[in-house]
């Protein structure tokens, strides 16, 4: 197990395995409940990595997933590079902040990327919050039509042994 | 275990975890010796999930990885979505072509995407074939000034049980 470089600090609290659930809406689809894992690992290098995966709450089927690395640059700086299998990368830019209990990382899209045949997404924003043992993970997002940022996504993960 | 969605059939033979080796050279950095785990895996959706990792072969300190969807279209047409710790995103059109033996696709770089500190890598070739059930990956890649795909990586795998 390599030791967690300096800059990844402040991510500390994010490490391991979360798992929860939450919620989706958007205006062109109706509201979802999904289950939610989200891991996050280190190799000892100034990035951390994370993976997602969702799954409908009623059906079990698999909904949504997400792969990237979280780059830690000296100050707290963030920036996230992340692909999907929806045909859509992203690349944003933030800050993580120590909290009492936890930390908050906000992040924007600063580009967008798309396969030919990927729905249009044209800005996203990312948090991530760790209060009281839980992560809350939301994002919004512009996309399909929709040119500002709408709510889409709130999940609520506790940490795994 | 999902079933294997139709348009991933020609797909099938990479499914599973890869090891083995590799070399890379590149104009601005000196040659060097890796090992590379590449692992796909699938949920029954349109889509073969695909991590690589890759150690010095010396040192066995972590060097690259990446994380992404190979998105598969009907008649053998791919894209691909990747993201890397570098500060990269890449998104690739290209083909899957079965052999007699195993399997060719073939990719090029649509779009590169960079955060403000990534170096700078303005398009990437990526090639995987498989043929007598080893595994070939190589890569070219345009960056840091270098206009030309000039060749960069080519690693051969076996799949592990």
């Amino acid at each position: 197990m390599a030791e967690l470089h300096p800059q990844c600090e402040p991510l500390a609290p994010l490490l391991g395995t979360w798992q929860g659930g939450g919620t989706g809406h958007y205006p062109t689809i109706d509201d979802f409940a999904y289950t939610e894992e989200l891991v996050f690992g280190h190799v000892g290098k100034p990035f951390v990595s994370m993976t997602q995966r969702t799954r409908n709450s009623v059906t079990g089927e698999p909904l949504h997933s997400e792969a990237g690395y979280v780059r830690a640059l000296p100050g707290g700086e963030l920036e996230l590079t992340l692909a999907q299998p929806s045909g859509v990368t992203e690349i944003h830019l933030g800050t993580v902040r120590a909290t009492d209990d936890g930390l908050v990382i906000e992040l924007r899209s600063k580009a967008v990327g798309m396969t030919p045949t990927a729905k249009e997404v044209t800005s996203v924003r990312r948090e991530l919050t760790i209060e009281d043992g839980t992560l809350i993970s939301e994002l919004w997002m512009a996309a399909v039509g929709h040119g500002d940022l709408l709510h889409h996504l709130r999940g609520e993960l506790a940490k795994q042994d």
